[in-house]
């Protein structure tokens, strides 16, 4: 099995921009996809321009469309639109995350893709989805964090709403089209036919907020930013240390009386009726809070990390990300910052992937992200067989 | 087509306790698998005594619980082995998010039951990996969060790292494990085996960096909060309205010289050598947001929402929960907030799901989430097919 990998009979096309689209991209490609990204001639890609740059390439780029063959291709123009529907033909999956309506204006929606090819699965994804009433509004990571409602519980209590410091609204759009595309795959198998996966930035926002929605739904409360402590339990927050802040979770009635009793010596603490049970430790959190910095405060991150793990409680430091390429449990053992070389680039560093698969094995490292129409004439002679008085024609009228 | 839905050929069991792997389960179930969820006699899932609660039933176990239908087993007991294994031989997929080991210490690793079913998907979601110097720590959602480096660069500058206000490692877990699972449905179609797939949650949030690492990779400077701005764009941030912030994305030069020129009526600020470029206008953006504000802040929310959609301007209100019930787009349109009866607690809303199926429809409502064991005789006799005399000696023992 070891020579297989998972997704190596599925050709991916990705003509998606910037981070959302793309991010799906990788995905299927570090699983072994065969995906062929499509980019404008002499523009490609917005991201291209986005830093950090090596050599003139752009990093940010590279990340997300490594394992990508990359052709130019402009679906302006008729022949650039019939190149696209010989792609279709020969394709199992399309992405694309243009504004709603953008591939439909061109001649190239689903309804017409799906004329040249029933079984293809037409993924996309937007800022409010391809239907609904906010369907036309241009989206942005920042716009879905926002009315999705994140925002609104993120941040120290007090504080103004606050942004998850990646492009969180992108990376939960990227993976729940994955997700929907690969059932759509497995659909396909049962129907024959293929469908269309429709993904909003703000729906996927929305549902990650899990217990939030039941909370105000039951309790008319609108959920407030509390900093780091949850709303479920409690002690479990970040406390001051001597050398910054560690995180400790006591997420049980056992963990929180070891933790009284043995590590901080303060018994009384079990039976302080303040304190007795989760949710009384939940409300009177901050004050829990000052005992607890009273023994972290003394002692180091990595002392009170030792301590804790040591007797069973999970603890840790937070880590930023010079502290994260240190750390030889995400670089080494899981493969998580892949150091690879570029053509162009040289040295570069990749995100690893975290669906680890043990026996189809995931890659982020099969081949680096291509320079704009990289890949034109092997795709287009090798793939889909064109001949090289076409290809010449297309290079001319610069359709690629 | 409309009468499949997408993954109907599928059997999962579902092991898992509280968010990351149940949020799997229930995702594999919203897109039509028969999911089985494992729980302890008499106790349960730990989520089953999260607030809040209605009639002594608990809506946070209601929702990650939806559509599945629910056993309980003793898997410490000889006789319990023996059910989950029969279980085993007609199942697709297993998941499973337990401490690394307890699987295996009950002789239930997926050594010894790929002996059972050579077919069999096992999925397992952790702290840190079932591998790795870190595999044995027990591992929360804050843990993942603080080492995975999202709360160094979540928050206000100058402020704590911030905890992303949702267990926000865990719907990164429940995701990546779905992703998982189901590029190993493809993988077994192509190799005839099931596989192993392992999922950490401090990998899924270091992938979900993106180029905060590429960025740290390449200047060996240390990503830091920075509020709600972008590192890579600008302006792109909130800004204060009248009433509350407003979140406004101009991501290219067109759409800032729009924004100055047609907007503000600030030609001059196009030219100002402080914003000339991208860059520029990242590195400038607090004086660049004072001009912004001074436009923003005499009007409300809802006028500058307006006045810059009007004008192709990403824009939008930050949404608490309150916000998002009343949104019809979010609820009604999309679907995002699902009204529905429980038997026991009466009505609920659970959260909407995401990826929307436009052929074989995702249905969050099949069936509501089950009470302790409420499904153990219809799925011990029914689909297993074991004696009413079996099942009655398994319920004397408490096995069941």
């Amino acid at each position: 099995m070891a020579e297989h990998a998972a997704l190596e009979n599925l050709v991916v096309l990705d003509l998606c921009r910037v981070i959302a689209g793309p991010f799906c991209g990788a995905m299927l490609a570090d699983l072994g996809a065969t995906v062929i990204k499509i980019e404008m001639p002499g523009k490609g890609d917005d991201a291209r321009s986005y830093a950090p740059y090596i050599n003139g390439e752009s990093l940010y780029y590279s990340n997300l469309n490594r394992n990508k063959y990359g052709i130019t291709l402009d679906m302006k123009q008729e022949a650039g639109k019939e190149v696209l529907r010989e792609l279709v033909k020969k394709a199992d999956i399309l992405i694309e995350n243009f504004r709603p309506g953008v591939m439909d204006r061109m001649g190239l929606g689903y309804e017409e893709l799906k004329k040249v090819n029933p079984k293809l699965i037409y993924g996309a994804v937007s800022g409010f989805g391809s239907y609904g009433r906010y369907h036309a509004r241009p989206g942005y990571d920042i716009i879905a964090q926002a009315m999705g409602g994140l925002m609104s519980i993120t941040g120290q209590a007090g504080n103004p709403p606050t942004r998850s410091g990646n492009a969180m609204g992108d990376i939960l759009g990227g993976l729940n089209l994955s997700i929907g595309v690969l059932a759509a795959v497995n659909a396909r198998n049962l129907t024959g036919e293929g469908q269309r996966v429709d993904i909003s930035l703000t729906d996927c926002v929305v549902a990650s907020l899990e217990q939030a929605v039941q909370r105000y739904s039951v309790s008319g409360k609108v959920p407030e930013r509390r900093g780091n402590s949850y709303e479920a339990i409690a002690p479990y927050d970040t406390y001051r240390a001597k050398d910054g802040y560690v995180v400790i979770g006591c997420g049980n009635q056992k963990l929180y009386e070891h933790f009284c009793r043995n590590i901080m010596g303060k018994p009384e603490l079990i039976d302080d009726e303040r304190f007795l049970t989760v949710p009384l430790r939940v409300e009177n959190n901050l004050i829990l809070k000052e005992y607890f910095e009273e023994w972290t405060g003394t002692r180091s991150v990595e002392d009170v990390t030792e301590t804790l793990l040591k007797e069973g409680i999970p603890a840790g430091p937070i880590y930023d990300l010079a502290d994260i390429f240190r750390d030889e449990h995400i670089t080494k053992d899981r493969e998580m910052l892949i150091h690879t070389t570029h053509p162009v680039m040289g040295e570069i560093v990749l995100n690893g992937n975290p669906v680890k698969l043990m026996g189809t094995k995931t890659n982020v490292d099969r081949k680096p992200s291509p320079t704009l129409g990289e890949d034109n004439h092997k795709i287009l002679t090798e793939f889909l067989g064109m001949s090289e008085e076409r290809y010449g024609e297309l290079a001319d009228r610069k359709v690629i």
